[in-house]
C-alpha cells in the first residue's frame, strides 16, 4: 500500500474509511456468488495490490472526497474490472503467478478463469448501476471496450519487432491508461462532472507512465519486487518500449529473432543486453515526462486536491525507485 | 428467422423496422472497433441466428412496440451479450463450428476469442448506457453475472453423473434463462416498467424450455439442423436432462462412466441408447410444460401483446418439431 500511504495523509481520514468500505464490499461480492467463485475470484480480489484505481476515484471526486455510496460503488466497479482483466490476461499469458500467488488459470484452468473474469466484469457493471448514473456506465464501458481492444492489439502485434513507439503507446493507452482515465472520470462524475475531462486526461497520462514503468520493471527485475519473473514480456512476445529502444541501439538485438527467446535463461540474457543499451533509462525518462505532463493539468483544481493527485502521480514513479 | 416470421405478422410492421435498425447497429459496431474485431466479432454478429432475444425485447415493450432509440439499444445490448457468451462458450468447449461456420476460437485461437468476447460484453453495456436507465443496466448485469455463474457451474459439474434434475434446471436458469428474462425486463422497462416482473418470469420459463430442447437436439441430431455434431454435450462432459433421465431408465447407461465417451462415434452410440430409453420424449414434455406455464402468465397483458408472445413461446417449441 506504499503509494496510498502519503495520499492518505494528504486526503484525510476519509480515504481509509472509504477504502475499508471498498474492501468490505469486495469481500462480500467474492463470498456471495457461489462456492467456485468464492475460491477463485475471492483470491483475486483479496490479493489486493495497491488499490491505485479506487484511490484515483476518491481523489478525483474532491479532497476530502464525499463519503457517498456512489463513490464506493464506482471504486468497487473499477477495481472489479481491473480484477477481471488480470484474470483474463493471465489466461492469455498462461501466467502461473500473480502477486506471488498462483493465478486463477494456474489453479483452476482456462475455462474457470474465463468464466471468473466474465463474472467480475458483470459484477462491475452491476455495482455501477447502483449509482444510477448512465454517464458512469458509459465511461466504464468505454474503458472496458478499450481494454479488450488493447489485448487484441497486443496479440496481433506479438513477436513483431517492427512495432513503432507510437503503436506501443496506443496499445498502452488502450490496455492500461483507459481504466485510469475511467477511474478519474467516475470520481469526477460523483462530484458533479465538471472536471471529468481534465481529470480523465490526468488519469490517462499517469496510466501510460504506469504501463511504461511496468514494462521497464519486467526487464530490470528482480522478480521478488515485481511478483513475476524477469523477461516475461519477452517470453510472451510482447514488444515493449525498452525492447523497441534497445533494438535501435544494439545491432545484436536488432538481429535477434524475438521468437528465439524461449527459456527464462534466454529472457534473462536478453534483458541484460537491453539494460546495457541504456534503454531502461530512456523508457523511464519517457514515463517521468508523462507524469510531469499529467501534473501540469492540475493547477485549475483546488489546492488540496491538486496536492493529493500529485502525490499519486509521484507514487506511480516511486514504484520504480 | 423461422420463429420471427409469424411474430412479425402478429407484431406488425414495427418489428421488421426495429430489427433492421438492430442489424445496422450491430454491423456498425463490428466495423467500428478495429480490424481484428471486425474480422472476428463481425463474423459472430453477422452470423445472425434467430435474433430471438431482440424480438423478446420488442414484444415485451408492447405490441406494436415503441420505435424508440432505447428499445433498439436494449435489443442490441442483449444480442451483444448473447454473442459474447457464444464466443466464450466456444473457448470453453473448444468448439470448431457455430451455426455451421468456424468459431472465433477455431479461427483465431483462445486468446483472441477471450478478448473478443470481453469486447462484445463491454459494447453491450456501452449500448445500454445510451438508454440512460440504471434499472436496465442492473437487469442486464444481473443476467451477465448469472450467465458466468452458469458457466462455472457447468464446469464444476462436468462428468458428474450424479447431477440432479434440480441442479440441472438451476444451471439452465443461470446459463440461458437469465438472458431471456433480461430481454423481457429490458423491453418492459422501455414501456415504463409496470410489467417487468411478469414478463421477466415469462422470459425465464421459455428460456428454460429453450435450453432443455437444445439439450434434446444435441442428443437427437441430426447435425445439419443443429449446426453442431451429435453428442457434443457428452464429449464435453455436460450432463443434460436426457442423460439424467436415461440413466435412471437404462442400467447400461447407469453403469457407463461418462469419461469413457471419447470419440464422436462413442457419443453417437450413447445418444442412440439415450433415445431408446424414451428420455427425449420425457425431456421434451418437460419443456412443453414450461412453455404452457409461461403462457399462463400472459392473460393480464393486452390482447395483441399476449398473442405475439404466445407465438414466440410456440416458436421455441417448433425448433424441435
Amino acid at each position: 500500500m506504499s503509494s496510498v500511504g502519503p495520499v492518505t495523509v494528504a486526503g484525510g481520514a476519509e480515504i481509509p474509511r472509504l477504502m475499508d468500505r471498498v474492501e468490505q464490499r469486495m469481500a462480500a461480492l467474492a463470498a456471495g456468488h457461489g462456492s467456485v467463485l468464492a475460491r477463485h475470484a475471492g483470491d483475486t480480489l483479496a490479493a489486493g495490490g495497491k488499490r491505485l484505481r479506487p484511490v484515483l476515484v476518491f481523489l478525483a471526486a474532491g479532497v476530502p472526497p464525499p463519503e457517498s455510496e456512489g463513490i464506493v460503488q464506482s471504486a468497487v466497479a473499477v477495481e472489479l474490472v481491473h480484477g477481471a482483466t488480470l484474470v483474463h490476461d493471465d489466461v492469455l499469458d498462461q501466467a502461473a503467478l500473480r502477486r506471488g500467488r498462483p493465478t486463477v488459470v494456474a489453479a483452476g484452468g482456462r475455462e474457470l478463469a474465463t468464466a471468473t473474469g466474465d463474472l467480475l466484469f458483470s459484477r462491475a457493471f452491476a455495482e455501477l448501476a447502483g449509482t444510477g448514473s448512465a454517464a458512469a456506465v458509459r465511461a466504464l464501458s468505454k474503458a472496458t471496450s478499450e481494454l479488450a481492444r488493447g489485448e487484441l492489439m497486443q496479440r496481433a502485434d506479438a513477436w513483431n519487432a517492427e512495432v513503432t513507439v507510437e503503436r506501443y503507446l496506443e496499445r498502452c493507452r488502450l490496455k492500461t491508461a483507459s481504466l485510469f482515465r475511467a477511474a478519474c472520470e467516475l470520481g469526477a462524475l460523483e462530484a458533479g462532472g465538471g472536471q471529468a475531462e481534465l481529470l480523465g486526461g490526468f488519469g490517462e497520462q499517469i496510466g501510460l507512465a504506469f504501463q511504461i514503468l511496468d514494462d521497464v520493471l519486467d526487464v530490470s527485475g528482480p522478480s521478488e519486487r515485481t511478483g513475476k519473473s524477469q523477461g516475461t514480456d519477452l517470453l510472451d512476445g510482447t514488444v515493449t518500449l525498452p525492447v523497441i529502444v534497445a533494438r535501435s541501439r544494439d545491432t545484436r538485438l536488432a538481429w535477434t529473432d524475438l521468437r528465439e527467446v524461449r527459456t527464462p535463461e534466454d529472457a534473462k540474457r536478453v534483458c541484460d543486453i537491453i539494460a546495457a543499451t541504456g534503454a531502461l533509462t530512456i523508457a523511464k525518462d519517457r514515463a517521468l515526462e508523462l507524469v510531469a505532463e499529467a501534473k501540469r493539468l492540475l493547477p485549475a483544481l483546488p489546492e488540496r486536491q491538486r496536492a493529493a493527485l500529485e502525490l499519486v502521480a509521484d507514487g506511480v514513479v516511486e514504484r520504480y525507485a
